[in-house]
């Protein structure tokens, strides 16, 4: 008899972007007709550039005729984006081998499936509040989480402390938008080197960053090849939410136990993986072009300006935040030391707002709340209009 | 300090294929200009269909402008494409719910992510010869694996026997090309059943039967909704191997140790996917449509017609072979007792033609050789031309 993976029913019975999404049905049903202003789920609202359109298209032409069909691509990704993406750190000052470079189908995926390079009996730091899923994979593979509660006297930036064998660190951060400065960044990379832990880096939201002083990159920071594993998307960065590509970094220099980490992960998508979509690739190597780079950057500017929107009308209302800057997500506390769920409900039933309680994303996120900057630059007026209406 | 997981290393040095691209890679080396005539590996030579080009073409221009622009797709697929496989299911008298279709990015991501369901105590029983990742995602998991040899006397073809919890089939098969009738595979179904073992059955091939009577899916025998998952792709049914994308059923009834297969998988996806491109379901859904199986199928007959032209030159030549009637693999014995890799060496150098040894899908194939039917018409015709004059 099979034993199915017990650890399944170990999770918590509801995600929080279930939750949310079942209490906007249910308010939609009982009001037919009526429009909700979403400034909860992290999607993004603008469409591709034209640069990586065009870039699509030509790569659909391609599958079409038997002169320039692919098959089969490189699994760890096709050398041209590998090459593309090597010389996009390098514009920042650091320098890859593009054989450190692996094509993904997304952060997201990513996270879930770097897990197979350590054994379950490590167990993982998870500063909190963080994205619910970086709990449910590692309780999935069966694996002690520790805590690491931040709150408001620290800005809800993390430091090192509890001994724990994988590090996730996401800087700028999802939910609360705080990001780590150079200093608190290395203060983690000699903590891993001194203990022996892995730093998995999510860099998802580096292309929020607008102060020249933060780091996008951990391997800005010396020491990060031996310790840190970045984990990057497309999604937020490019508008790649619904189109999927990511990538992921892993020095050759990182290893435990006698073990090159790079050379463990090149076997696993050998074995589980058959890369990802010509298709997809030669669109996100349009992102890394000058005229990619301007395009998406105007598109960014749409989300900064909403951002901007978000942080005055809390400004004007007294509100403590933090993010909006160098991230496109704003964490303020509830007014009135309300829960964060009851925040929720009040702003939907009085002002059709959606935002994203904090609770979901961990204990300590219990009495604050998250605003993204993604949604439509008028929709954002207009609920930062009413949120100031009904707070001030 | 962190324990990588140590099962890397129980792995097999040398992947198939990588061996039989280095020994290509150093024949061309050495011959400058020439060329080699790859009947090998299992990739594909056509283009994708026109139908399947203008829904990609169409898609891209969706996410182009914002009031047509797709962000995240739900984790398990898009309800138009759940909703079309399983109609194309229902079209072949198996009834499925869409909610039991999960979109995938291929059949092997897929093979090698769904092992997340089941503890890793229960060991795989796994016939062979087999596709290398199969033993290889079970290795990395430390799951014991129980060898089911099969041989020329039965056919190549797996009969129930050792007992084990996860059972892998795969027909048509890779790399034999034997394909298992409903009489074979129903006792299968009905031991897993007796056992409580769970069937991984891998239909990436079930496009190249033209028989009738033999099933395309396991859910044409009874009995099979309690006790199979069953694993399928796009790649050679309609030439999307570099362009990814598969589906995966899951049915409802599947419960093991209490806990429903289907809802465990839900929970998987969510938390470890954020879904598979807008873009590639939109032009796996045209592969469905009436003109996209017409233009399939005239795709498929060309793969078909190479199988003939193979099994056709064996026959003359009174070779011993399974596969390429209803299977894209011709499964032969090499010639004078020859060993695998010395045929391979041989066909290499004297012809230039690369097929692949039989050794490297698992000991029993030892002796054995696969030719692929995937190659340019021409050049097949033109290795099997070769190969007459060599071994006659």
């Amino acid at each position: 008899m099979l034993t199915p993976n017990r650890h399944y029913a170990e999770l918590k019975d509801s995600y929080l972007f279930a939750r949310i999404a079942e209490k906007t049905a249910a308010w939609l049903s009982a009001h037919p007709g009526e429009r909700l202003l979403r400034m909860g789920i992290g999607d993004v609202s603008q469409p591709l550039c034209p640069a990586v359109i065009q870039a699509l298209h030509a790569a659909v032409d391609d599958q079409a005729r038997k002169e320039t069909f692919h098959g089969y691509l490189p699994e760890c990704g096709a050398d041209f984006l590998r090459e593309t993406i090597a010389a996009y750190y390098g514009s920042r000052g650091v320098s890859l081998d593009p054989e450190e470079v692996f094509v993904s189908s997304g952060a997201s995926d990513e996270l879930g499936h770097i897990l197979d390079l350590f054994d379950p009996s490590s167990p993982a730091l998870i500063p909190e509040p963080a994205y619910p899923a970086y709990v449910d994979a590692s309780v999935l593979a069966g694996r002690r989480i520790v805590h690491l509660p931040t709150g408001r006297e620290g800005g809800f930036l993390p430091e090192p402390g509890p001994e724990a064998d994988l590090i996730y660190l996401c800087s700028p951060n999802n939910p609360t938008g705080s990001v780590l400065d150079r200093e608190r960044l290395r203060a983690w990379v000699d903590h891993a080197n001194r203990s022996g832990a892995v730093i998995l880096f999510d860099a998802a939201y580096e292309a929020f960053i607008s102060d020249p002083a933060l780091p996008h990159s951990i391997f800005e920071i010396e020491g990060a090849r031996t310790c840190a594993i970045e984990i990057c998307s497309l999604s937020k960065t490019a508008g790649f939410t619904g189109t999927r590509l990511g990538y992921t970094v892993i020095p050759r220099e990182l290893e435990r136990g006698g073990m090159r980490l790079r050379d463990m992960w090149v076997r696993n998508r050998t074995t589980k993986s058959n890369g990802v979509s010509y298709i997809l690739q030669r669109g996100a190597a349009a992102v890394f072009t000058p005229e990619g780079q301007r395009q998406i950057h105007e598109t960014l500017d749409i989300y900064k300006a909403n951002a901007r929107t978000l942080g005055e009308a809390l400004d004007r209302l007294g509100i403590w935040y933090t993010g909006g800057k160098n991230a496109p997500y704003i964490w303020m506390a509830c007014p009135g030391g309300m829960g964060s769920w009851a925040f929720f409900d009040k702003l939907l039933s009085e002002i059709q707002v959606v935002g994203t309680p904090g609770e979901g994303f961990g204990a300590c996120g219990e009495g604050y709340f998250r605003f993204s900057a993604f949604g439509d630059p008028a929709d954002t007026r207009e609920a930062c209009g009413r949120l100031e209406k009904l707070l001030k």
